[in-house]
């Protein structure tokens, strides 16, 4: 159900989700209402007037009882529950000028996989299956052993030929076999790679066909997600995610793979991400209340150095010149083997890498937006500490790393912190104060900055004019938040009382110049890759974005900074976390299992640091957005306006 | 080197190997000479005097000075170092008729797998076969992973295709690519069952190809048999044996199968049998100097229920109506998922089983001896507890087991023991003196009697006319060693001081009849088979005995009793541990594994109780030799001219 909010005097109305808050509804809409708590409702700053319809408002101590008998509500404090008139108080009003400055463009959210899509399209259908078998008891004149008599009533009823199986179930047989008097359901795994065999993993007592379940795991660097899959009714029960407890061991994958050549290092990373990957399968299997016998495999999605951080794989290699992988296709394992608390029958699969940093979450996220079989010439983007770049369509496919840097993870940066509670992720400036308004994750009061929050508070400096091309901060702005710092100068963002910290949480020139570097790196990455197939931006005809970037990316700023390139905004599609939308697939659809290590091959690997031209390219996008400014058009307008 | 010894007055001469005990000599050249300590020297009976030659004697206190410079001897205490010629006492002697009953016939001694005849068949190919590589080191332009880069030069150098691999290897591979600069020796399995692809188990720096080696285990109910093999010379290294330490638990499957349906009944019968081979395996690795990570694959051959026990499955419906086991063919398994000390890349193989009671045993012992293969008629016997019969030819196999009961492993038998220190493995009886000489295992004080060793005392008893043919012992004849005990009739074999129990060592009547059960369900059970695909007794071209029956089996005497069918001495062969032998085969020769399963889809089985005519002829079998003496026309004989 959505809801109308109407903001007055600018008579600027939006349609919103029931139930939203009217701080992140304000910032949405461009309203600036001067929250400076990040939304924890201390600051007192964000009152608005309530003149027509409800909300669903907490009563804070620095609103009086006139003043709350007159409509005035904290808009951190308050969700939108019908269709409401606001005024906007005099002390918030700005000219009619920065309502014009509309944000966001197109607002990128994930959108989940299209299951009704893969059915219609005949590739739902998953490579581990369920059979039921009712067979005869043996006899005196037929006492043939069990598995021979499954293995009959199999190729019988199902034309199941030249079955393997897992050694394992063989310690139940017996008992199961007899327990529904030799009705029995075997799980098949049609999955195995080069097998043409199906291989039997499973037996259960009577007909369990319908129920039949599944896990995905995205192993990311700093989050384990896993989602929970019922392959009978071909449906996502839910997800889970936490930090990868490796994250106590180092930010990034280097220094995981640092942390991993100390002694027992590899093992205690190893047993870190199989703790967090247990840890969450488990609370998601109690909230759905399915016993853990129940799944039947786990595809596993993660970049080169997480897959062979989860196989126990020394990832030594990935680091060294001339960067080679262990292994790009692992083979099958029995999940026990590798500390996982599943049952014997439970085996891992996980995605293809194409080399040491591009992994099988990039593979995955491939697979998850089809564009390997899609005619239209895609960029696909990853946004990380490595960000990955895949430039293709159904015939062809590059791919690079960039080295971007830890910026849009929080790394580099004075007060910068990964998308967790307390980081601001979404900024506004009035661009006659230079006052911010500004909501923080959880709403609490602000303790750094997530990557989406420094891409929107740059965006919001430059629309202000508060930075100049190459990243510098304007001294003569008549404001106290620019100052000198130990780092040159720097913005005071939100100032003690308001932080967690309780110190002014800023940002400086240097923060500003290693945010440049990040997104220059990218920016360079697409160039490079395009360059050397001999295409340009303008041929993009899509752009996606995956990756856990915050819960959204705000894309005229990301265009804004030149992080993304500035193209028709609706060639721009945002899929979430395409590694584990990927993964799920993958256990969907045996046909998409099929193409999955074809897809892998057909993803030729670019080492930019080894590639021509790429250094140039870098340096020339070390400028806000870029040193040629007709690669963005569009921010060039945008500036201009911003100033008239 | 043999030697020639003499026995005066008869001027019997026979050949000797060099240094045998000459206790041993006598008794198989049938001179008595009266000695019932089994060979220990302490009951000074088995006196000789040395007229020639040498004998490489121990001085016992029995024999005085004098008599030692005279040459009076002790056999037992006696080897033969040159020719000799021996004088038997007068209070040895006996009238000359007593010798003219030869013992033994042909003598079965085990025969070793002819590995020459493999080879010149070209049946020589082990499934497991190393494969050297070398690779071109990565480069900047040349970074793929060092999978696929080991994939590929396993394609391109030795044209191995579609390969698939265990997991566990990629934890070292890494390390083992780079320690001698990308030149490796890969171990490639081709023995999984209806998978036409190679699966890479193992890969090792530099050129092992020299150097390979596996290990075949034989697990008995008494006893595990390890075989030591080079795969890359063809050589059986050597082998070690130690008692199964199931033995504690039970002495027969069907006690091992009860004791597996206490709580942590089966765990408890599965780390018993597993520690056994541990210990055996790691001991003959010690003695040849190998280290346990050269090996590359087990293969394990065993009955039923121990393959059952081995790998961990509930043996419990092998012993219920309608008798079905679990599998018959097992996949293979990690052998450290089943606690065996090897490392990750060694995979457990068993032998193929045909039913609950004839099992990867029998099966190995059908191929080592060939009959599969064989035009000629064969019988192939296994004799035990549950005494397994093979019947057929190249064309058709038929099999069965017989609850033999455990008289030929001492079971049942009042002072039946297995084939241990101090168990009697030989006798002869002087038919005048109605005394005893006899033979121990280690030549110690006799502490009861093995199956050998009861087969020879019956046959002897016979021939002395001391027992009838419906088992009952004559109870007028003129010596003291006839006596009435607690289970009738008896005789007394050893008297109390020279056992090792101090008391005295008997046969009773009861003990005979259980005697006559075993051989008597052994002999029904090959008339039986034989009715059941129209074939008689005199039809068998062949008779292949297997097992670890004593250290030999005396064949005149086993067909003395009615054990094995009285036919041309010529057409029997002993095997020894078939069981062993065929699965070291199976290790040997991937043409034969392919056969494996053949074999044991080929061999009918039929469940005796169930099969019409067999109780009859159990009962007409219940007679010594039998009821119908047409059957054993030599035996007719022999018992005759013993009269004479």
């Amino acid at each position: 159900m959505t809801k109308r909010v109407i903001f007055k005097p600018y008579d600027l109305a939006v349609e919103v989700a029931e139930g939203e808050n009217l701080l992140r509804v304000a910032l949405q809409a461009g309203v600036h209402i001067n929250a400076s708590c990040g939304g924890e409702g201390v600051c007192g700053k964000c009152r608005i007037l309530l003149e027509e319809g409800q909300l669903d408002s907490l009563r804070p101590a620095l609103i009086s009882d006139e003043e709350w008998s007159l409509g005035y509500r904290q808009a951190c404090q308050s969700r939108v529950v019908s269709d409401v008139v606001l005024r906007i108080p005099p002390e918030s009003l700005l000219d009619r000028r920065t309502l014009t400055r509309r944000r966001g463009g197109i607002e990128l959210r994930p959108s989940p996989i299209d299951l009704e899509a893969l059915k219609a399209e005949h590739l739902y259908n998953p490579a581990f299956t369920k059979r039921f078998v009712k067979l005869n008891p043996p006899t005196q004149s037929d006492n043939i052993n069990d598995l021979t008599r499954l293995e009959q009533g199999l190729a019988r009823q199902h034309a199941v030929k030249r079955l393997t199986m897992d050694f394992f179930l063989l310690r139940k047989l017996g008992r199961v076999m007899r327990e529904q008097n030799y009705q029995v359901t075997a799980t098949l795994d049609f999955s195995r790679r080069r097998s043409p065999s199906p291989h039997l993993i499973n037996v259960e007592p009577g007909d369990t066909t319908q129920r039949h379940f599944a896990a995905t795991v995205d192993i990311g660097t700093t989050t384990v997600w896993v989602q929970l899959l019922d392959l009978a009714r071909g449906e996502i029960l839910g997800n889970a995610a936490d930090y990868n407890a490796q994250m106590s061991y180092g930010d990034d994958v280097i220094t995981r793979i640092m942390y991993s050549q100390k002694e027992q290092g590899l093992q205690k990373l190893q047993r870190s991400v199989v703790a967090t990957i247990n840890q969450v399968l488990h609370r998601l299997l109690k909230h759905h209340k399915l016993p853990v016998e129940e799944i039947s495999h786990l595809t596993v999605a993660g970049n080169t150095t997480m897959t062979h951080l989860f196989y126990g794989i020394d990832p030594k290699y990935i680091r060294l010149s001339p960067y080679t992988p262990t292994a790009g296709t692992f083979p099958s394992v029995r999940a026990r083997d590798l500390g996982l608390e599943v049952p014997n029958h439970v085996f891992v699969y996980s995605v293809s890498s194409v080399s040491s940093y591009v992994g099988g979450d990039i593979v995955s996220g491939v697979l998850a937006s089809g564009i390997y079989k899609d005619p239209k010439l895609t960029l696909f983007i990853d946004i990380g500490t490595n960000g990955e770049i895949v430039i293709g369509n159904q015939t062809w496919l590059a791919c690079a790393a960039c080295s971007a840097g830890p910026a849009f993870e929080g790394g580099g940066i004075k007060f910068g912190m990964r998308a967790a509670s307390g980081a601001i992720e979404d900024v506004i400036i009035n661009p006659e104060t230079f006052e911010p308004t500004l909501i923080t994750i959880d709403m609490v009061k602000p303790k750094g900055i997530a990557g989406s929050g420094l891409i929107n508070l740059i965006a919001a400096m430059m629309e202000a004019d508060m930075i100049t091309p190459n990243g510098k901060l304007r001294e003569d702005l008549n404001t106290p938040r620019i100052r000198r710092g130990d780092y040159g100068l720097e913005y005071v963002l939100v100032y003690a009382p308001d932080t967690q910290s309780g110190e002014d949480l800023t940002l400086s020139e240097s923060d500003i110049d290693n945010l440049m570097r990040a997104k220059g790196a990218m920016f360079a990455g697409y160039l490079t890759l395009l360059e050397n197939v001999g295409l340009r931006l303008q041929d993009l005809e899509q752009v996606i974005l995956a990756g856990a970037f915050g819960n959204f990316i705000n894309l005229e700023n990301a265009i804004a900074i030149g992080l993304l390139p500035d193209l028709p905004r609706e060639r721009f599609h945002f899929v979430g976390n395409a590694s584990l939308q990927g993964a799920t697939l993958l256990a969907f659809s045996r046909d998409l299992l099929a193409e999955e290590r074809r897809v892998a091959d057909m993803m030729t690997n670019f080492e930019l640091s080894e590639t021509p031209g790429f250094m140039n390219q870098y340096i020339a996008a070390l400028f806000l957005p870029h040193t040629q400014m007709e690669y963005f058009p569009t921010v060039t307008d945008r500036l201009r306006a911003a100033k008239e």
